[in-house]
């Protein structure tokens, strides 16, 4: 079947960069996947789309060979076995707080007898093509999130669950988990070394790492870090970064020009 | 009945900003809505979106004072009958020839005897509130494209078209008129003199002047220039740029971090 | 193929009751079609809505024995043909003037050589059942709508036109026509004498005769002036003249309420 | 941030009225919303809805200062941050049995350290403003449904949960719950002394207490009761309210023409 | 209320037919609804759709007297309710372990007092008709799925379980369980033997049992051995069936053509 | 920019076979385009689906290197150019009369100074990627189909139109023309010599040369006589024939079941 990429990379101890997909829209997933990110990640949990949106964008991110991951909403076997259906190569499993619950992600992603994954990957096997069926539960990644106060408790049994494809840091979460506003890209010491601690256990035990960052600067600090995995932003944030910072500017030369003319 | 906010400041010869929305999305026109433009524009030529998606735009917008515009496929009046009756405040008209093609616009925005709108606003006077009936022949701008040969052949006769709330240049398919490449954001003279020939015409005969741009630069060349409202770029367009600007930098850092590591 | 209950009615000189939907839901399509009406008419001129709801609207009515008609946007024969191969039984089409319109709109709803209607009737005939493309030219009713200045003078041109199935006022637009305010359920003497004389002159053709209304009460008086077909109220109009009776109702009960407990 | 006036008004021990949105459409969730009523709720349990339409209802709503409140379909993490994401100020959560699934859906509503909502208000940031983050688990109200068997024997460990919003009486499934038949508008005597404890509950322990009506009788006779916010009816039932009254009226007219006319 | 036409041939013993809806399109449940099937199953589990599909499709299903039967993605009240809320009159709960799983799914269809399903069929009881809410309990299909090695393990206890309405087989799961590729339509030994097994326990039982097929071939012998409701194939299995080989027979024809003329 | 594989071939005299999408499905889009075609067409004049649908359906094509062909419902500058600007390489006119149809049809696809398409390919440019403004007007197929009395009668005109892509016969409607029923797979002498006339005038043109058919028997003997482009069948078609058969069948099984056990 079609190989993962990302996970390849991953596997192999290198760096990606990705980006996140929140805009329930066909055309954004094609541009974004097109514009030469390894991976992008279409939210379930927090995006503003479902099931239904996704169908039709996992298609648009196939045209390009950007690697298709979704965030799921919850752990379930049925939502994450609908999305892997739908062709996605990777999920992301937000909250998980033990490696039971870790385990169960794992579970979910994988045919027997690794697994509890019930066989129908009607768009999956188009898309991964020809053995999917004997090969899918090597390609597909499962990802989970520590992001809790349980989660970072039980860090080394989470991340010691067998099949794990990587361990992914949702940073505002964490700030919330150490008692901190939920700010992500931040210098407080605590999550810094938290972010760290969770980072060191994923190379000992050779699992790939991931985190979100929401700006360029932090991203390259994640990077720099050695996370294999790094989303830059999003559909709806790189929209109002641009359209923030060009509207400032432009109501500058309209007031310069209002002052001039008076109008 | 609500007043249309851009229309008044058109009239009193003072400067808009605004944006294109060219996504199938209602939660990209509600935060770019939201981001301070004077008004939005729906693409239903251009953009990847049609009357289906419009509908869930429009209430989107109406979370705001921003002025919901819509620019029609063609210059028909069942299609702008339609954008009218979901609550937009203004249509653009592309590809207008003639000062008959303006006037059928203008028509088209005109409950008799002003003209020939058909009679059913269900969502226009929803949003639009008491006296739409009265009050929508004034309060909608019926804006004109003017980006043809022919266009350009007839400016006085379709400028001067009784009932106009603007004119609209679109800079790329103009190039394509005076025998350029489709740019529209071009030093080339004999575009930039077309431009302002557009803009005097529209000058002397107080019709507000609009114009499309694709960068922040071009919006305040347009604006220095007297434009009353000039797009400042798209959703689309807003997103791409920061996106490919991020990952440039980001994918230069990652190189620097492969240099160092060997990953 | 099935046979067409409403216009069997109007041909036999019978008073049928219909309602208007003009909401994109396939729920209260379905539930209005199985209220008890005669027909319901799709409204895609006015109507929220478009071909992509009426798509799953005209299954949902055909889940009972009410006639689906379609009010379309715009004379266009791919329109017209768009909305009869989904499955309307009837199409009502707005604003005709002239004879030549009307013989344009009867000639879309015709296969040769009667019209020019295209063959690919994909879920008509689904719908319809077998023999549609030999019977579909005497089932399908061709409505036009008298209501404008010229539709008026032209009146015994148009009611006269070969093959119409119907003629409908929309009072609204007649009132405009009449340099009245857009009021539909009127007593002005002129307009009550043109829809008399619209009326009488369908009576004199044999041509099956229909008004819009938004009452009850005018309802009731169209009926008893002897039309063919009424329009007694909308999806949404049902809805907000129960939920506005009931609220204000109930608001007086909640001020009783505050006066006694003082909350 | 924005305050949910609703909330304020029942911990004010004030009396709301509130509209029910079971219909997948945002044209009747705005018309609904502008109505008059304190509040609409839509309702993704027995709604003809889910999360792709709530998306664009939510914004239609927030055309006004009606309070947007959603009913889940279950008591799940996933889908409860779900909806607040998409910008909604109140759940109501139904079949709640115990207080360990009251504290559950309480905690799903509030961010650490009060709850486990997980960080990333997309729409809800955007409709609630500043300080969303800041504020929302004082704003956000959580309503639990006592409406079984199990739910009504644990009442006073229910109505006592902290931080709960109120307590929403489902009485369909009430009467279910008392071995009635599945009417909610009733005055057998069992159900109205169920009624009458929950409600007082609430008051003895200062929880808003609502409860849904399908009538205006029935709304009326909850705000004597002392309700706070009692459901007047919904999209659809006020629909098909005017619908069959009207229509049966119109046939009376119909069957006396006829009976004067032969047809 | 509508009886169950095809439960009830079930109960008496008789044999039917389905199809498999796993697209997410309104036209080609109305078609295959119309084609002859004793039902029709919509996939919520592995099919390319979801609820917002599910409610278009229902209706269109209710056109012809096909009985609608959905596969719900997981075993959850909250899902199962909604379905049968939108009308479906029997639901299909894949992966069934225990006969608590199986109580649990049944106790979902069952209003009080033999189950826990919430009030409120909207749609359901708009199509089922009068007495819906006395007879729904009694016609309403819930059918588990035995697939997995504890469901195998359990056969007895879930095939008594009180109120079921059928068993079904997923026979690629099955094969799953049992340490073979996941293919249905399959002569193992031990495939064969498990499923003759799970026949048997449900003829002792007198429970309907049922199985998915791919093919004609196996749709035959599923029937020789008995089953109560075949699946013979699905909307895409039906469509890439002709459309493969009737593509390979015409590249035949191209290839000589090409030979004969050169090109 | 990607070049248009189908023409290339039909420039080289190649013959190809291609499949019809009449249904709003982004996964049967998907599953055809991969299943081996040389190229697919969406219909959006018979077809039960819309530009909404095809918006999602033609990413899903992208996904190969299936060449996406559109058929308009009209020949207008607005519906051709949307269509090309969502990605269409190729489009279909349909019911083209003269050769100033003919010439419309083309300037429509065409950018100035050859024709008068507007500039803003969004999709278009994105998945023909660098140098589709520059190459597009070569690549863009613009196909007129010749299958009405005064179509017939403008053949030479017709197919000589400068920049014509080919020309496809819609069968049923030129059985139409010629007085017969509206069957395209038809042995009738005029229909067959007709057929040979226009396709003999395309080839003394050198302009390539489609059909419809709707069986593998005439799609072969279409090739046989040398058209360029056959399609084979439709989405719906295949679904359709597939099941009719194997449900005929399996009924006949049941039957012999029936007789052998009494049920």
């Amino acid at each position: 079947m079609r190989k993962n990429l990302s996970l390849a990379k991953w596997r192999a101890g290198e760096q990606t960069i990705g980006a996140w997909l929140s805009l329930a829209n066909t055309h954004t997933a094609e541009m974004l996947a097109g514009a030469g990110f390894d991976w992008v990640c279409v939210d379930l949990q927090h995006g503003l789309l479902d099931y239904g949106d996704l169908r039709h964008m996992l298609p648009a991110i196939s045209t390009t060979d950007t690697t298709p991951i979704v965030r799921v909403a919850g752990n379930t076997l049925a939502e994450i076995n609908k999305v892997l259906d739908a062709g996605a190569m990777g999920v992301i499993v937000p909250l998980v707080n033990t490696r039971a619950e870790a385990a169960a992600a794992v579970a979910a992603c994988r045919y027997p007898p690794q697994g509890g994954r019930s066989f129908g990957p009607i768009r999956g096997a188009l898309y991964g093509g020809k053995g999917y069926a004997q090969e899918a539960n090597d390609e597909i990644a499962c990802i989970v999130m520590i992001e809790t106060p349980q989660g970072i408790a039980n860090l080394e049994e989470i991340v010691t669950t067998p099949g794990l494809g990587g361990v992914y840091i949702g940073p505002s979460d964490l700030a919330y988990a150490l008692g901190l506003p939920p700010k992500g890209d931040t210098d407080e010491p605590i999550h810094l070394e938290t972010v760290g601690r969770i980072l060191d256990a994923c190379k000992r035990h050779k699992v790939p790492a991931g985190i979100h960052t929401s700006s360029l600067e932090w991203a390259k600090r994640r990077l720099e870090a050695g996370f294999n995995f790094v989303t830059l932003g999003s559909d709806a944030g790189f929209m109002m970064q641009a359209a923030a910072s060009d509207l400032a500017a432009a109501r500058g030369a309209q007031k310069r020009e209002r002052e001039n003319t008076g109008y």
